[in-house]
């Protein structure tokens, strides 16, 4: 069976979504910088990152819950490096503050060849993902981590959930040899709390590995579950490492308090992005097989890699690129009833009319 | 049953394998680098990258195949940002490229915040986490990534290897924090060839899903496994595709003709290697919680990360900084009467005397 969905206009997402963050007190730019990354995330099949999650996400660690500081001005901080910028969001929105930190990478790394910002007192920017395709499909390579708001995940071989769900994202030129940027894009544990509350709300089992009980042992049991795994055993927990080191080196404090109302006074709670991007001719030697440009050599290499019997494997960011190409065909957002239920929730409160539902055209 | 360790003298190490590079032709600094790379290897018990290793490495794919030419000279390609260096190495002995590439990335990153040294025409610098915790050591945050010399990992879902083991290597100032550098470094496969083979001959099985047959079917038979398996799943994948895609960026080649005599006329056959080092003051905020410095901030999210029951965790790098102190200790390098043996057959061919294994110290 295949699941039913409306196609929403993107103005009217996007205005619906604009309307939302305003009335939450946000600028009519942030406000429009989180409906870009909302519409991005959903024309993108990103279900897990969209408007809903995201005005959740507001209501239980920002705006509502002092996580996050409508019309918060970015503070610049001084540094000596010309290839780097060092940011003090202040607690502004995440979606507006990234958006702009891409841009400022992309600015920096024209010049510089790298671009680098690294940013304090931040709030969750949702998909990290979109931020690192943009830069892709305007030709940059670009990577963003940051730390996730709660320490879910525990160590390898621990007990105790001390590191966050941690995610990287890595983009890549690639429209040019494969029709979309490569996006690599995912958490650094096996699966998200959303999905173990799912599984046990449906009566099903974990995958083996992806999550521990409050004694640190491993469960597939969702009503056992307290803590997530890494992926990977020690890999994935490096991964997790990185993000908290990067985070602690640029100001991000302890993990187990992060988005909490506790420990002392003088403590901080806010998260820490990490954003760069590279310039492809920073990085190309120019002399690539055969007389292909670099664009050319990164199609032959991918083509060999999905060539030999694995013609049938994805690319990361494919998935994400089709379900970009199914918005465009049908002219719009695609949500589920459920979604559009949500999404009209979020009108009410914004003081809009709901979505019609029998009246959108389904898919 | 614990194994006896042979103690020899770090000197005695760095002049014995300085001779048998020395003896395939390579320069005396060329030497010299190597046998710096297989003592920091040895030291840190990185048995897997050790001079047997290298010099087996150099003999079936580099000075004695084609692969890799002594005494060649790193060409520096004019590029107009400031921040990057990119090279054609022309073939010259990875472990020589891969420490200039460091010390180069530190230079521009004391001055722009971040350098970036990118490597076309490479051969294979065996541990890249030893060149990431050197920076790591001097205060610097480091990564590195390079492709493998073949291609025997499969992608995911895929049949045919067409994926190098790709490694991810990542070094961090963390010595004031925690006594050492925490260095991250693994290759994107669950396991490595040499393991599979090594289980082959002691009748093991491996472990699940790290290893596929010759029609892509999971195998925990070493005897039907022809291919490796990315770690993660989908997401060792993506960590794996990332060095390749650099690799083409830069001007690497198909990766299923890497360091093999196949592929057309105007192929290229060599390795791509990607460094980057960023100076911790260039992503520091300054505003540690508390009024900590950095390496508190680093030190504080360290224990809170490995307390609340976690006390037992390791972080990556420990081990290997274990193995340092004890090489400290004995006042010398450890090696198995095995690998002793193998160092008589280097020795041998560099026309040195052996080590006389009865008169070695062992612990």
């Amino acid at each position: 069976m295949t699941e039913t969905f409306h196609v929403v206009p993107t103005a009217a997402h996007e205005a619906l979504v604009s309307a939302a963050y305003q009335k939450r007190g946000f600028t009519v730019d942030e406000a429009a910088q989180a409906a870009r990354l909302a519409t991005a995330a959903t024309r993108h099949g990103i279900r897990t990152h969209n408007a809903i999650k995201a005005l959740h996400l507001d209501e239980q660690f920002g705006s509502k819950a002092g996580g996050c500081t409508p019309a918060a001005e970015i503070l610049r901080l001084p540094n000596r490096f010309d290839a780097c910028e060092i940011w003090d969001a202040q607690g502004k929105l995440g979606q507006a503050v990234a958006w702009e930190a891409i841009e400022t990478c992309i600015r920096l790394a024209d010049k510089h060849g790298t671009g680098t910002v690294s940013v304090d007192n931040a709030f969750h920017y949702l998909w990290g993902g979109g931020y690192v395709m943009e830069a892709a499909r305007r030709g940059y390579i670009a990577y963003t981590n940051c730390t996730a708001s709660l320490a879910e995940v525990v160590p390898f071989k621990g007990a105790f959930p001390t590191l966050g769900t941690n995610p990287h994202s890595w983009g890549f030129p690639t429209t040019e040899a494969v029709g979309y940027p490569v996006v690599i894009d995912w958490a650094t544990s096996v699966i998200a709390m959303g999905r173990v509350q799912q599984l046990a709300r449906e009566g099903k089992r974990l995958p083996p590995d992806a999550a521990v009980d409050k004694n640190g042992r491993s469960t597939t049991d969702p009503a056992q579950a307290t803590s997530l795994v890494p992926f990977g055993a020690h890999k994935g927990y490096g991964l997790a490492l990185v993000n908290e080191i990067v985070a602690a080196l640029i100001g991000g404090s302890l993990p187990t308090i992060r988005s909490r109302h506790t420990g002392g006074p003088g403590e901080k709670h806010g998260c820490a992005f990490f954003f760069q991007v590279i310039h492809p001719e920073a990085v190309s030697g120019g002399a690539f097989a055969c007389g292909r440009s670099q664009a050319e050599n990164v199609k032959a290499v991918l083509a060999d890699i999905r060539g030999h019997g694995n013609e049938s494997c994805v690319l990361p960011g494919q998935i994400e690129a089709e379900s970009a190409r199914r918005c465009e065909q049908v002219g719009g957002l695609l949500f589920s009833t459920a979604e559009i239920e949500a999404l009209n929730e979020i009108a009410a409160e914004a003081g809009l009319a709901p979505f019609d539902i029998p009246t959108l055209p389904t898919v």
